[in-house]
């Protein structure tokens, strides 16, 4: 049996009812689930413990949707290019698409929404004709050598994660759960009706888990084998696009997005690129609906004297809970499922919910994300469940998280006892950090950290999805490293700093990412207000960080709008007559200090950087090209990092870069091991110090308590209480 | 003895007369030159060998330019950047250059020539004011935050070929020589007076050999220890800069550049970026200057009765041999200095000249370039100059070169009897490979390459400089693969594709740069007519051979403009969102068929290439990253080169890509050994085929001759006729 007992969600199974009940038990679990594709039997929902019930509105009426197609979800797609070696080209549309998940519908008039494209010229070209039968479009007076490409609105006839499992988990002759489009007025009635009827027949249940709301992210399939995604995109919008809402747009904003805005010379409008006027205007118009009418759903689920927590995933356009309008929904809890520390806190930092709860991985599911086994035979799931747990452990010692949960099939861990010993100690622990923060006052080195993006607070500890979809970004490994560290973050955008200036009670900027993106933020580096305000930041007193191409973009002095204050710039081909100043790297640097081994090359390191200034001074190199690199300015500091890879030795290197740019050396070795396997974190209100071990290790550390030094040994991904 | 006699210009020493005229036997010379440092001595000057003087005008009338300083060469710079943290900041524009190449002088106003920049904002400040005395510039009401730099005029007080020599031989107290401003009449008088002077005392001399004209390479020295030459370019017009120029320069074309367009942020215009309008018309302007007023010069020496030849190097400027002007000069003969096999062809290829003559490597001075032993203890001049030889001789298979010689210190050769044999086998062979041309019809494919880039024929065979200059280059390394191959090469520009599409007699064009580099082309591919008309050219069954980021510019469709031909793209982090196709490289095409071991990596190769096309093939990959594809587009065809490092094996991979581009398999195994190390070339005229071995080890190789099967042992390095 569990030593303590709540904060734990457990998936229940019907026809599992005594394990569901012994491990609820064991587990110390205040609440069961359901999950997709399991149901909670009588028995279960008679135990009288509380109850969990997902639900994911916009494909669960799918009957409906059949009858009413024209209200399904739309989006705009590309047709594969052609090359013009006559006249007149004919064009297939769909060819290339995944024919499950996109038709062509008769009820939108090509005509109003699609486009041609001359995309050698890059300009649209008019003069095209559609045949609906045969699904073509006919260019007429193409341009010989010419390449073109018709935009069209696409009708989706398969949920994208009903899809996902379905093909995943060969589901054979399952039925195609179809997403629908809940702009229309007749939607939403079918909808506040289902969900209505739904709450009705879930009498038991004490919590309605939204399984998020209404817009999956952007994730459009090929039927090329070589290649089934061809676009994915946690962070876009493409899926919200419907007549209906372009007509709404247009009344609201007088203007209406063309197929091109969203199409963008087939590259769409990924997260990761600096947005554009129409697509901010595009995300607030729909961020306002969903919220609107997910307020409806929230309001209908507290009338029926339950509670409505969102799960942040699938779904979850509109639903940025780092938006400033988060609060609106209503919502009394957020679920986020974790990989990763930074998950765990971008839930925990969101105020406007009671609840935050994580769900652990591994999922109760035979086999994990790249097909390896899982709760199957060679699957070890509870050390897939350790190491996960000491991932995101780390952040739970600099905030407090409410509740933890699993999720998938409870079936699959009766044959995996040492799971089921493992989840348990887990929800112990879990249960002992919440208690230290119920206790209160966790210490933190209150350096206040401010990483600069196009997206501001909107993308706070997140830039899309999971780490794993895109580790080669440095803000997934900064957001990770910084998830164990005392340190408060936040996200500004790069339009703030331009209107106001860098805010007073930031101490540390970090700009991270590749040219032009939107991360590291592009062409706006050439609006001069941008890069002064940062210089004056600096000059009085500020630390910037930047990492691969900081405020790069073409054009003036630098490559690095941010080299005079880094003191570094990178050769791009552009300035390879200029002479470079030869280094030698200096020894003993603060940053420095506790890697006492080689860091290990960062993966997503850029090349070509050197030394731009004498005063610069260069801490790692390989070779010719700077790793790691530090610069004064005026009174302020920058530091300079060719990548970033999430690592203990790095978190530590990062913690140290933090504090010097910020000049604050003076809390080297304050709650701080001599170790950096090991974190620290020191609560007022209890007088405890807990020491954690990241490894897979044992490890020792020393850390300094109030005049004394004391040595422990802190078992592998183990933690000791002092 | 040398076997053979003539074509051999040897450099004579006073004092060594004895070995002079041995080593002349010995190597077959017909003609004695004095070097940089040496003389020529009665005994020699009066031997009936003909005699070479060099002669570098704008250097050699030092006394004169010290009593009209003002008449020196200029050039801009850019002061080091300053940081405003005051409202009044003061910049000392010669701060960080060496003084000693450098000064501020009072006969140029700055308030006519110099501009002040914020360069936060990159606009022009224009409230400054200087103090003449102090040498300092005080910007007032800067903006605090803001970087301000100070564009200046310096007058160059020595000329950097002296300079050089100076310091890398630490010659000590020897005279600082002066370059003049040939712009100004009264230095014209003084120079022609100087030549004609020059002319009359060196009755003897047969060939005047100009060291080059009038302005140097741009060269750009610091008194940093980290960085001396901060700024060098082999290409580039700055040093021809002057009061008197600029305001010729205003009278004829109506406007004036600003010190702005020639230093540009600090980057100036290196020849490896596209140029400017304005760079442009300088050029042009300057190079009528540079042909008017050296064809002055080269007059008097045909007045005199004597030959005049020009060494392509050093002060350059003006004087491209591919400019189309270069018969204005009238000169009798190009000599150029060659480490690689297309320097040869870059001097057999000008037609304007009778005389084409190659000065070999090594230098006969104690140390070579990089300040390694040559005529010093531990050297082996004999394996260096069999090594340049072995290099440079591929091209001489292809184009006749009339003439070859060394230069330097001749004394210095006396201990190395080694070396003297080996000239005399390289002087030896070098004629046998002449008299094949003189005897007619070296065979070629026929195939015609044209290199696509921004400047046109003017750097036909050369980017800039030498190859070990910038090794980075594609195209240094594709130039020097193509040099010892049976094609026809030349360089056309983007402006020519524009107006005119690709030429009719072009089979195929490579473009071959990083993005935005002027050999790949940047912004201009957004020109739509220059895509058009390369895809009508490939359509219609022309080749494009694309290398690195060909046709790269942000935007669009693709990163690559040529990505419909090329079938690939990179990801440069705009489209990590898109999906990339799997693929498995494909084996047995004809592009690898002699690729029997594993192509070098690419020194130079870009990371993130990927199919962007299902149409294309993959040849060669690392990992996910494209290195070598294939694609078919309309009647022709598309390779792409993520990289280019030259090799044996590497040149004829490009010979093969180059047949598969212009669809002319046939040629498989036509004058082609089965051992790429091996080259052959068959001289119809004499019915000769030579077969040589590029490698330091000896090789057999065989070669189809009519109907049978030659199979031949080469030694290393060496050579068999056939």
């Amino acid at each position: 049996m569990a030593k303590t007992i709540g904060g734990f969600t457990l998936p229940g199974e019907k026809g599992y009812e005594a394990l569901t009940m012994r491990l609820a038990g064991e587990w110390g679990a205040d609440c069961i689930r359901d999950s997709d594709g399991t149901q909670l039997s009588d028995e279960i929902l008679k135990s009288g413990i509380p109850i969990y019930s997902t639900i994911c509105m916009v494909r669960s009426i799918t009957a409906w949707a059949k009858s009413n197609m024209d209200k399904l979800q739309r989006n705009f797609l590309m047709s594969a290019p052609v090359l013009a070696e006559t006249k007149e080209i004919v064009i297939s549309p769909l060819d290339g698409y995944f024919r499950e998940q996109f038709i062509i519908a008769p009820w939108d008039d090509p005509k109003e929404f699609w486009q041609v494209f001359d995309r050698t010229e890059g300009n649209e070209h008019a003069d095209w004709s559609y045949d609906g039968e045969k699904e073509l479009v006919t260019v007429h007076h193409a341009k010989k050598g010419h390449i073109y490409t018709v935009n069209f609105l696409a009708t989706r006839i398969w949920e994208e994660i009903s899809m996902y499992n379905h093909i995943t988990n060969d589901w054979g002759d399952k039925e195609h759960l179809m997403a629908v489009e809940p702009r229309y007025p007749e939607t939403q009635e079918a909808l506040l009706s289902f969900l209505d009827e739904w709450l009705r027949e879930h009498k038991h249940t004490r919590v309605v888990r939204f399984t998020s709301m209404f817009y999956n992210f952007c994730w459009i399939w090929s039927d090329s084998k070589r290649n089934r995604d061809v676009f994915s995109d946690w962070g876009s919008y493409d899926f919200s696009v419907n007549p209906v809402s372009l007509r709404a747009f247009e009344a609201e904003y007088g203007y209406r997005p063309t197929s091109e805005d969203f199409i963008n010379a087939g590259r769409h409008n990924p997260v990761h690129n600096p947005p554009s006027r129409v697509l901010r205007d595009w995300m607030e118009f729909t961020g306002k609906f969903v919220r609107e009418f997910g307020k409806k759903c929230v309001d209908l689920v507290h009338k029926h004297g339950k509670l409505a927590y969102v799960f942040y995933d699938d779904t979850w356009v509109g639903i940025e809970p780092w938006s400033g309008h988060f609060g609106e929904f209503s919502f009394d809890g957020l679920i986020k499922c974790v990989f990763n520390a930074f998950e765990a806190r971008l839930c925990a930092g969101v105020s406007e919910v009671k609840t935050h709860e994580l769900r652990l991985h591994p999922y109760l599911f035979p086999t994990g994300l790249t097909g390896e086994p899982t709760f199957a035979p060679g699957g070890h799931p509870e050390k897939d469940a350790r190491r996960y747990w000491a991932c995101v452990r780390r952040a739970l010692l600099r905030v407090k998280i409410d509740r933890i949960g699993l999720g998938g099939y409870l079936s699959l861990t009766e044959p995996f006892l040492d799971f089921q010993k493992e989840v348990r100690d887990i929800a112990d622990e879990f249960r002992m950090l919440k208690s230290l923060h119920d206790e209160g006052g966790v210490w933190s080195s209150g350096i206040r950290v401010a990483v600069l993006h196009s997206w501001g607070s909107l993308r706070t500890w997140n830039c899309s999805g999971h780490m794993h979809e895109h580790p080669e970004l440095y803000l997934n490994h900064l957001y990770e490293a910084m998830a164990g560290l005392p340190v408060e973050v936040r996200a500004i955008s790069f339009d703030e700093v331009i209107e106001n200036g860098v805010p007073e009670d930031v101490d540390v900027i970090i700009n991270a990412g590749r040219a032009y993106d939107a991360w590291s933020g592009g062409d706006i580096w050439n609006n001069p207000k941008l890069v002064e305000n940062i210089q004056k930041f600096v000059m009085a007193g500020g630390g910037l960080i930047g990492v691969g191409e900081p405020g790069a973009a073409r054009g003036g002095m630098n490559e690095f709008k941010l080299a005079p204050i880094l003191g570094v710039d990178r050769e791009t081909g552009a300035t390879i007559c200029r002479g470079k100043l030869s280094f030698e790297t200096e020894a003993g640097h603060f940053i420095m200090k506790d890697v006492k081994h080689a860091v290990k090359a960062f993966h997503n390191h850029v090349s070509g950087v050197y030394p731009a200034l004498e005063s610069s001074k260069i801490l790692m190199a390989k070779g010719k090209d700077v790793r790691l690199a530090v610069n004064e300015f005026g009174k302020g500091r920058g530091v300079y990092l060719s990548g970033f890879t999430y690592g203990t030795t790095e978190a530590r290197l990062l913690y140290r870069a933090i504090l010097w740019a910020a000049s604050r050396e003076d809390l080297d070795g304050v709650y701080m091991t001599d170790n950096p396997v090991c974190e620290c974190a020191y609560y007022s209100g209890s007088d405890k110090l807990i020491i954690i071990n990241n490894s897979a290790r044992a490890a020792f550390a020393k850390v300094r308590i109030k005049d004394r030094q004391v040595r422990v040994r802190v078992e592998a991904e183990g933690s000791v209480i002092i």
